[in-house]
């Protein structure tokens, strides 16, 4: 079956972020037309940066791979459910299906915020553990009017 | 009022897209003790890349700037409410607040998904516009064992 084949290889990359101390144990390919286009590991540790998910890295080189920002035709194996981040850059490059293996929960249980993170989204933004707060802006709404009266813009 | 001043700056960057056309009308800043340490501008159509919002660009500067995968006493500034990636990096990098101007309403009003994302998280797996499919691997839930008793890791 193919697509357990690809979530093998999902899976080995996250086994092998054990070995090399990159990142938390989690892995992602992206593939196309049956063949895998690229491949990303957690990369926190080793970059110093939050958002270097596996999901983040897979997307991000596919992207490059293809020259493009969409995802179309593609597909994401991931050896865990997701993060509202990833989902939420997985909604931006508009991927035809995700693969995943592990749940939230399963990541909440070795103590990863995933679980955390999507309950927050639903909280008000005053109970919110990080507060958000509305500063109301005239120019922030002109820009957002420019680009609506915008002719030239590439949408995506 | 500083606080006024640092989304102006957000905005500024938010305005000055519409000129290079780099990416949406966003902007964004991080500021610790008082001071801007790093900007971030929508580059999505720059880099071909559909992760590069101006909070996902700042938060990485942000932290390379300052070393670590953790905003510690650091405030976000921008230019739009985030969208559920960047509101998850957000609870990733732990900034202490976030100030926001334009809202995700404004967003979907000309034309960008952050209110649609935020309703495609709230429903259930099979109804989602991108199917995500549960494929268990016992070799993944291996990997999450392994870092549980792992001794030496880094938690973020």
């Amino acid at each position: 079956m193919e697509e357990a084949q690809f979530m093998d290889e999902a899976v080995r990359l996250s086994l092998q972020n054990m070995q090399t101390g990159e990142g938390g144990p989690f892995g992602a390919v992206v593939v196309k037309d049956g063949k895998i286009i690229s491949r990303g590991n957690n990369q926190v540790l080793k970059t110093s940066d939050p958002t270097a998910h596996a999901e983040m890295v897979a997307i991000r080189e596919a992207c490059k791979v293809l020259g493009t920002f969409q995802l179309d035709g593609c597909e994401l194996y991931t050896s865990c459910e997701p993060c509202p981040m990833c989902l939420g850059a997985i909604y931006w490059a508009r991927p035809t299906k995700v693969y995943y293996a592990n749940t939230r929960q399963d990541a909440a249980d070795i103590g990863f915020d995933d679980a955390f993170i999507y309950q927050e989204i639903n909280t008000s933004f005053e109970k919110r553990q990080i507060p958000m707060i509305h500063l109301p802006h005239t120019q922030a709404i002109q820009a957002f009017q420019h680009w609506a009266e915008k002719n030239d813009k590439t949408l995506y």
